[in-house]
């Protein structure tokens, strides 16, 4: 898929998350890798109305370091940048990272502590899962959960330690407590298919009596 | 109705249930008898996304023994096929099945064990059960909950048992635990009316205080 | 409003209700007051799809004493038309009739007996109570809930026996148990104001923890 | 951006609070300072349906002291144009206040007493807080919560009366207990990201379990 066509479907979904309200506030941001250069990647700019982004609202950014490599007037980089950074640099084989506050994320609460860092939160073996690739029947699984420092970067600091410490998670995403998850897959097609997967899943979490 | 009619029917059901977050992460899979070729059905192809099916997205199958008996180049049977096969070789009458999956039938946990394989579970005496025809005041109801298996066959397995051994369901669905429910109807629309009245159902039985 | 534009008007709610998931399989009925003729009112026919309604989906009864004045063929007047009936001949001022199931009222549950008839239920003080032309500072008011009969018009003549004995109710609208709410307005946009701010009322009793 | 722009801009936010059951049953009203003379603000009309709003269903009304400026004949300002009033002669950097019901700030209940007129309530350190320009790390915010006075004229003056002894809130909203948030901001875009903002806060003040 050439670079217009993915900025086109990433806008489009922009649009479609905006009205399933998991973009209010001008919230979350979205990125895709270059097909042809995948040593950078185009994340949505800074303080954008969702629900009325265009597919010039992108910046470019370098894989290796986070450097802004290409910004029109105006634009800035989303200030998780660095979060994406750390996935596309950790997971080669990725295309797209996508990244949402939604209600039901806001509404679990683990107290995972600023000096932890993270924790493993168990997740219900419920049918959805299947949509991970994942096909044991009950699995034990569970979903990394991490501390919502205010500066981002040390956020993307502790993603990477644990990337590198325990290695690729086992579900396609990370939840940030009190802000929201983040997935990601090979194409836009797979991240978006994970990320309603997820919903569904934290949906379930949110509300089991 | 003629057979492409039928598919475009479900085509468009299956964009409506994308919008209702019931086929999120390509979830669920819908069928239709063949209306002039009554030993065969037409389901949806796996791995779809549901809000962007189209009337070509479906695989023809034997009702006798689940043969797939016409499929377009890369189109593969829902990996759910046995299920539908079981249900239109036990019920002659019904045209059409439809399996989807929604949070609230994921809130319900009844704990239905593996070798239990399925249970009758009380369902309140609303009005919105009407819809199944069934008009007795207060009706003690039960629906028939089973074992989510991993291997899908097995699954239709329990069902094509509990057929032969209870009998056709009075509620004209049966509900996989953790998964979602499958229901059915003499046409298309009937189908369609019965899911919209299990959905209420299941809502009110998930949100119950 | 001449005829026409009334069942255009309804016709048209009918579609807006049906997206709200308040007219879910067929569920509800809608009617209207003849302007021309006051003493017939025109309903929704049975069993058609609220979601794919008709203007000509009506049928037409006589206030006094319910007795169905016209019907195109096959059109058979609602299995509630009887409280229609009761409602239009209690109250000579009113133009329209509401009844949808949506799930809140469903969820609510007072344990009204069926000797019983119908209670009188505390609802709370909030600020939606105003749409029903009650200014009062924190007022203590009730609505009526009545069983649910499945044989409708035992309902009707609860309803009726309410009227009389203790008069019209200070809310527009009533509650059947397990059922839903019926609204009544001068005309249908009060109607419908007046069943958006119900749907309010409940949605807060049934939440409120 | 001018006066006819601003108001267009109104309308279409009114028309999608409405589709986000925000404005159900004429509730809730819109205002905009006047650009090029803001000393005077105008707001919508009474008794409007909110998903039909029109660009000329507004009234101007003074800052100073909430007199009626200009009227379309028919149009009646608000009954809560008082408290815009009061907002706008508050903070002379506002342009855009929005009011609206949903149904979480009414599933929250404080107790606010008639006498005690407001509390500070204290809101949760979640993300989206960020969207009020709060960057701080957990912090300790707190909201200020009115006692719904049914003369809104007396929920004004306690309104005014907190400002002048309180200050402006850090945030930029108040709610009405019982009734809805009221929110602010420099620009109609920045008063709907704060409505946003504020709507998500208190679905998870709501939610909570």
């Amino acid at each position: 898929m050439d670079l217009i066509t993915s900025l086109q479907e990433i806008t489009k979904l922009s649009h479609l998350y905006y009205e399933r309200q998991w973009m209010y506030a001008t919230a979350g941001n979205l990125s895709t890798r270059d097909g042809s250069s995948r040593d950078q990647f185009w994340i949505t700019a800074s303080g954008k109305h969702k629900g009325e982004l265009k597919d010039t609202d992108f910046v470019c950014v370098s894989v290796a370091d986070g450097t802004l490599l290409k910004a029109s007037d105006g634009l800035k980089p989303s200030a998780e940048t660095s979060i994406h950074q750390v996935l596309y640099s950790q997971m080669p084989d990725i295309g797209s990272c996508l990244h949402v506050h939604t209600i039901d994320s806001n509404l679990l609460e683990f107290g995972v502590g600023k000096e932890e860092g993270s924790r493993e939160i168990p997740i219900p073996p419920i049918e959805i899962i299947k949509a991970f690739g994942i096909w044991d029947e009950k699995p034990n699984l569970t979903m990394p959960v991490f501390y919502n420092h205010t500066h981002v970067p040390t956020i993307a600091n502790e993603i990477k330690r644990y990337f590198i410490s325990v290695g690729i998670p086992k579900v396609p995403f990370l939840l940030i407590e009190g802000h929201g998850p983040t997935v990601w897959g090979k194409s836009i097609a797979e991240a978006n298919k994970h990320l309603e997967a997820v919903h569904f899943l934290l949906q379930v979490m949110a509300r089991k009596v």
